[in-house]
């Protein structure tokens, strides 16, 4: 008999029929002999609404007042499930954040857990009821609701698999699981059996958005093991784990790919100590997320600096910049829309050498110019033409062997 | 400076337009020098939608889940309008039942408040905030959540206004305040300046459902003073208090009538000891809510019994009835419906004699004939033809002078 925490997602509950079905599967479940804590999100759609209430009585709502409102979704959504689950004519009991014992600091919508307190949750498992708890929210010691911000119920659902020792923390979602490169754009995309923890994270960062970073640094912290997979089919999902030896062989686990990107690139900055920080400072102050950063190499005593980010965020960027151009000296700012970032990942890339060169060799035999580089230990990325990322990712696919079996 | 509870029901908070206004009145409040506790139900619709939901996942919806799904109807309202109150420039803080220290039994759907710790309101009107409190719900000792059925946020109200020792309550609503008699009927009513809790209490139990009893009840207990009044314009209403030695100069204090009756008869009882209990235990494992019972006197060795119902339950206690008729050794069961019943209600009647005889001077006076009369120390009642009911209001609102002032 194992214990075993699954976390169905806004769309698995996303009507009164899915949530029967999502019913059905957690009582298979237990009839299959075990001990069951699930944790789910709001249904589909509801938690915009409550946003959308929100801003119909404020334009700038407090965050105190967002989280007692938005907790609201997943509450019904437990209710929900606990009355479908007992309508099969099991036991089944809901709490919310709190009542399962999710204590987080008191930073309202954004909220990080300081500590699970699982009384109520063993309670309930040792008097053989199905338990459902409220995602993403939690209370403070003092007792107010706080919301865990994006991707939160994931998050619930690692700490408590966590907490309570889980044999197997399973994350329910609309997708089968994690792909080598998005199977809309690369058609012999394969689902991923096994990834390390960092190679998720790295997928995650470079645009795979199966699931946010911060549960998966969360599941690497504290060593819990999860499935990523379908709450529309049982087909088996992908496990997200601790490296092995074994998933060194493979060289590289996937291909993430991300649009909508920019360049921006300033000329002939004055090449002394503090002015590339003068730059970044008067960027982080926009609070405009930027990718990879290169600096070329000085020639003469000056140097390019180039950076990419979400194109949406480039008119926040220039703005910032204008304000400090006259102050570094620098000669003026290019940018560039319609460009791509294509990252191949996996732990394998360390101990093979080579890799990078691969990648290059197949973007040229696409006739594929790469316009920004940038590697970490397990990932090595580049910047292309928008226009021909697709064909960059299936020829990546392609040259990395990922269409063949793991 | 006084310390006043507030309280709006659905209608009152049914749309973000109709929570700004609720929010203006609040703030007009404490600018006018007061602290405020705002007690508020869920915006009108809600809570049948969350019914519906729920009806949709399970037939028989267990009544601790009901409670987790339902609370989340008021704890949206409360962050709602504590946002709104903060948008309009001034602090506000929402509580839920359980924060708001309202403790009570278990007994899910229908809880009752046990005990009200109201330390966190006290700590944050200490604070300056306008503390805005969910209706209609609570928390047991171990941290269940319950709701405390009908009329529960007026209840909550109460209750609070009971344990901070508040100066003045006030529950806004959609009608201006208790009227001598429903005005769509009789268009000379008027509203009633003050009432004591009996007559309140006789009032609402003959149909006029401007409050549920309990909610009176516990005011009458703990001399709770409170005034119920309208949430769209700014006119005062009817204040709810105990009975002064002036109320008493007034006979009649207002007119309730109640459609939608029926009268069953068990005609020829036999005149012994138990025969009334066996019928009367027979209906009462039905839930059949009765209303008059009347016992003729006993002619020979047998007496008829009669007794008033809601119409719509009169299948119910038909079935009920054939059940022991053969064991009771009646005659038979005649039935009536297309009957109503008509209350005067006055604390006044006590002391003054000819109450009745002046009502029932005013029915014949209209030709109106009188099927069943029955009487309490504060109102005198009768079942007449459903199709003269308006006019029987009307002449019992003149003959008592009802129209004319206080």
């Amino acid at each position: 008999m194992s214990l075993i925490v699954q976390k169905y997602g806004g769309t698995s509950v996303g009507n009164p029929q899915r949530i029967l079905n999502v019913a059905r599967r957690v009582v298979a479940t237990q009839e299959a002999g075990h001990r069951v804590v699930v944790v789910v999100s709001a249904m589909s759609g509801v938690t915009d609404s409550l946003i959308n209430l929100a801003r119909q009585v404020s334009q700038n709502p407090s965050e105190r007042e967002m989280d007692v409102l938005l907790s609201t979704g997943e509450q019904t959504t437990i209710a929900l499930i606990a009355m479908a689950i007992e309508g099969l004519g099991k036991k089944a009991v809901s709490l919310t954040g709190g009542q399962a014992g999710i204590i987080t600091d008191g930073v309202h919508t954004k909220a990080k857990i300081v500590n699970i307190t699982p009384k109520q949750i063993h309670a309930h498992l040792k008097n053989e009821e199905i338990v459902i708890v409220a995602g993403f929210q939690g209370e403070t010691t003092d007792g107010r609701i706080t919301t865990l911000g994006r991707g939160g119920s994931d998050l619930t659902a690692i700490a408590i698999a966590s907490a309570i020792k889980a044999d197997v923390c399973q994350i329910f979602t609309d997708v089968d699981g994690v792909y080598t490169c998005d199977p809309r754009i690369v058609p012999t995309a394969r689902k991923i059996d096994a990834i390390s923890y960092d190679e998720m994270l790295e997928m995650a960062s470079s645009g795979s958005k199966v699931m946010q970073s911060r549960s998966v640094e969360f599941a690497k912290k504290f060593g819990v093991v999860f499935e990523v997979r379908s709450s529309f089919n049982n087909n088996p999902g992908t496990i997200v784990t601790e490296e092995t030896e074994d998933m060194e062989n493979v060289v590289v686990r996937g291909i993430s790919i991300e649009k909508n990107q920019a360049k921006v690139t300033i000329r002939q900055v004055p090449d002394r100590p503090g002015t590339a920080a003068r730059i970044f400072t008067a960027l982080a102050a926009t609070s405009v997320i930027l990718d990879m950063i290169v600096q070329s190499d000085s020639v003469g005593d000056t140097n390019d600096i180039s950076f990419t980010l979400n194109k949406d965020e480039l008119p926040k960027a220039q703005a910032a910049l204008n304000s400090v151009m006259k102050e570094i000296g620098a000669k003026d700012i290019v940018t560039e829309e319609g460009i791509a970032k294509l990252s191949i990942v996996g732990i394998g890339m360390r101990s093979h050498s080579g890799v990078a060169a691969r990648l290059f060799e197949a973007m040229a035999a696409g006739g594929i110019n790469i316009q920004l580089i940038s590697t970490s230990e397990i990932k090595t990325a580049v910047i292309i033409d928008e226009a021909k990322i697709n064909e960059a990712a299936q020829l990546a696919h392609e040259a990395f062997g990922l269409s063949g079996k793991a």
